[in-house]
């Protein structure tokens, strides 16, 4: 034990986990805490525009980090935050969410002081907190020590955001904290459950002459691909993923088919998957985005599934199995379920023509991703929003040990320009690229000077196509309230942009994005910022039929009086 | 009762009460509903960039139109509303806010559909806004008829937000709604009760050697301005208001001394205020942003206390009397209190000598608001985010008929740009004026491009002083966190300004301000937007102090181990 004020504690805690980044917006009720953040090494304070771009930036740092922070201010600060944290809840993104509160007299006092209703309730912002946290800490001197760790703890376990009340006045009290590091759980399993699972789990695969293996987002929450890796590898079987786990798997595997999504998948992928006797499904979450709108076709009595603390054969739940310990149980099981595969790779890239620009031709979808797959190179970061850049991204085979960042449950467009920044901090050392839309972008647009400010060399395709294209395909294709504001995106690049660090460039034309990949290829180390222009209605083929299925299951299922 | 779809009939009635802009985002669970709205006369749709910049704006629009509508998609917009619409909640401005929900059966099947956390509960964003709301309604067929009509009474009748779940499905479906316009409930009083209190507070007044009024946001929540003026004229008592009512009363009028700020007010102001012998004061509400820290010193026996449902006698509180009929009661009962009174007005315009700028002398934070008091006119519109653009306004006398906008209980930076657009969409005939610091402005700026968009012609004068001077006040004057990204803010404007609408000025002089408001004053017509430069730690003494009692409440009255 030693003494240190609850700040430094928490802020002790924050390194020792892995976060280097504190993302946020000051407030009168946190500035004590960031004095603390200031005046400690190993650990910087990164400044957002405002609060909802500084939990998307928490989440995209914590996505490639591990776990993240964030720092807003009592209601005003965090509630202008919590969609961005409710993401991080949605998408299992572990996010430590610190609100600095009045003092502690204050709220006893019930004082009316300003960021309140008036009325001497200081907990209704704490109670929305609760819909989108796992856990939740009101910090004294008292419990200041215990809670930290509690909280934490809970966050790395559940891979979810927690929250932290620090009152102005605990941030600098003086505590007995522990001076051994912090040892973080992971989910465990009960020895005696394992050993049914894997036995039933074997049943299954021995009666099965096929197998494939389908991969959901919760394994790269649990950073397991290394053991995915080996498991597959030492079975032989096929492996695809939902899009929502892209990358996750090495898509240059020989064993890698592609993504699947339902109906909307590519027909070897989807008889593949839909057919094998035996499927095995990690981490799976069958939502709406990523099967093509609940087109996917698996048969529950031929499925083990594999979830962070829980596993299924066919019917049967197996609780306290890890998935973890399942995956090294099944690597170990000796099960060899070799077939014929045709990766995707072999099936895509290497079988496709090199892309010819068309050097006149107007831009248009197709042979945008065609053209941007052609720039990928190994050890990307690609982050898409959700519209035509995430179902075209969704497509694209990944050159090896590229990370893919999309948020496709959530969906909140504008996420992802923020989200690029956390992920950039994250990995600074790793070329990123962001593709957004021009309706998505206008959301969050003011993140990028925080790029610029950081001096960040990201490659941004914005994709202008006047409008929100996936509204459009769903209802009013040129409906006015589906237009947005006129900009000018390469004036507003130079705005954020003082000591010129950026490279603009627009592309009408094939000939054009292919100038454009190329000064983005001879200025790795500044920003390059793309502007693509399509039409309104071009879209990827997946995203149009997607929207068709949300389209009907919104406005006409319903009982039509 | 006739036949027509529930977002007709939801359409119909907001156009009733008097909603002719509705603000927000489009999303997929409402783009039927914004079908129906873009189809209708008399309501138009307001595309803002983000959904917390709709929310701000519509509590800009409810400002000054009475009442103002918001609509935005399931979670994801709702939750990034959510701060504004907070803000709404604790500053009573009725904000209908709309949500558009996935449909009946999606939510009843539990399906993992995008917007939500995969888990089937589609009430977590409706618990939130309960923190928010005062009334919340789940339209279905069945209900939606009565549903609609309770909940818009609710907004009227208590000026706060409510909330309207609108399921996709629903929109369209055939109700039978009543015909008839709906009739908007206004606060009413128990007629007994309202005579004891009329007698009390006769009594007191009576006994009374002077009286002064003194008046809070309330009451110009409930419009009673005119009510309040004929009450003041016949009494001929002295006027002061807090800073959250300032503009209610007219500021050229001879009964009115000022602003009224505890320990911070001019001792004039003060001295009248905290020894009148009986205090009638009208929807005040002590906070401590408009109180100078809690500084005011009012003698509660001697105070007359009136608010929208009730009313108090020294402490003697008198439920079920409205203020609009105490006011009209008092103002019957023949008080007559004269006093020698010095007008704000004879004080500070009418003794000060014209305003002689020193050309080139820097722009200083007390020189700028002597030049900004010239530059005011009758009727106009002042729009002022909370920091030095606050506080240097609350000071100034205000010509006839002007308005001024600002949060100081919520106080969430960067309300004011957003909030600008719906007040010019609710008044567009008035010159509008915004006052914002670099820091705020930074948070929501672009919806300076749907002001440019609607062709809208501010003045927005964007004080640009090197980040979060309020927060310098408080804690780390010059520490790394108050600083913000530099931006070129000329070229911003620039961005979102493709059809060359604006003008752009800078002024780092007096001289230079001077020549910015004569071009302001030769471009009506345009969007004139003013950068002055000022010192970082420059700004009104009023703020200075407030921010030092701040610092002392937040930081130093904490017992220290």
């Amino acid at each position: 034990m030693g003494t240190c004020t609850v700040g430094d504690h928490l802020l002790r805690r924050l390194r020792e986990i892995g976060v280097g980044h504190v993302f946020g917006v000051p407030g009168d009720y946190q500035l004590e805490f960031l004095d603390q953040l200031e005046a400690m090494d190993g650990i910087e304070w990164i400044g957002n525009c405002n609060e909802l771009n500084a939990a998307y930036a928490a989440d995209g740092y914590g996505r490639l980090n591990g776990i993240a922070a964030l720092v807003t201010t009592f209601s005003v600060g965090e509630l202008s935050a919590l969609n961005g944290v409710a993401g991080a809840y949605a998408e299992s993104v572990p996010v430590v969410s610190i609100v600095g509160t009045p003092a502690t007299f204050v709220v006893e006092d019930k004082q009316k002081v300003h960021h309140t209703a008036g009325d001497g309730d200081f907990r209704r912002a704490a109670r929305c907190a609760e819909e989108y946290t796992v856990a939740r800490a009101m910090l004294t001197r008292d419990n200041a020590a215990s809670e930290i760790d509690r909280v934490l703890c809970l966050c790395w376990l559940l891979k979810r955001p927690v929250y932290i009340m620090l009152p102005s006045d605990v941030a600098y009290e003086t505590i007995e904290a522990p001076g051994e590091p912090l040892v973080l759980p992971e989910p465990s399993s009960d020895p005696r459950k394992l050993a049914r699972f894997t036995d039933q789990a074997r049943d299954l695969l021995r009666s099965a002459d096929s197998m494939a293996v389908l991969l959901g987002p919760e394994a790269d929450r649990y950073r397991l691909a290394p053991q995915l890796v080996r498991l597959v590898e030492g079975i032989g079987c096929p492996v695809a993923c939902l899009s929502s786990a892209k990358g996750v798997f090495p898509e240059d595997h020989d064993q890698f088919i592609g993504g699947y999504a339902g109906k909307l998948s590519d027909s070897y992928v989807r008889e593949t998957i839909e057919n094998a006797a035996c499927l095995l499904a990690v981490g799976t979450q069958f939502t709406d985005s990523v099967t093509g709108g609940f087109s996917q076709n698996i048969d529950p009595s031929r499925l083990i599934a594999l979830h962070p603390t829980a596993a299924a054969v066919g019917s049967v739940r197996h609780d306290h199995v890890s998935m973890k310990d399942a995956i090294q149980a099944l690597a170990g099981a000796g099960i060899r379920k070799p077939s014929d595969i045709t990766s995707q790779f072999r099936r895509c890239v290497g079988a496709a023509a090199p892309h010819e620009p068309a050097r006149s031709a107007r831009l248009v979808q197709e042979r945008f991703w065609e053209q941007f797959q052609e720039f990928l190179e190994p050890g990307d970061v690609v982050i898409a929003d959700q519209g035509t850049s995430y179902f075209g991204c969704a497509e694209l085979p990944l050159p090896h040990g590229c990370t893919f960042v999309g948020q496709p449950l959530w969906g909140s467009i504008g996420y992802t320009l923020p989200a690029l920044l956390g992920c950039m901090l994250a990995a600074p050392e790793r070329r990123h690229i962001l593709l957004i839309g021009d309706g998505s972008f206008q959301l969050t647009a003011q993140e990028l000077s925080t790029v610029l400010r950081h001096g960040l060399n990201p490659v941004v395709i914005l994709i202008n196509n006047d409008g929100y294209t996936v509204e459009r395909h769903i209802l009013g294709a040129n409906a006015g309230y589906n237009n947005i504001a006129t900009w000018q995106y390469d004036r507003l690049v130079e705005a954020f942009d003082p000591l010129g660090l950026a490279v603009t460039v627009k592309a009408t034309t094939e000939g054009e994005l292919a100038a454009a990949f190329e000064t983005a290829g001879g200025n790795r180390d500044r920003l390059v910022f793309v502007e693509a222009f399509m039409e309104r209605l071009d879209a990827p083929e997946s995203l149009v039929q997607l929207s068709r299925a949300f389209s009907t299951s919104d406005y006409h299922h319903a009982p039509v009086s």
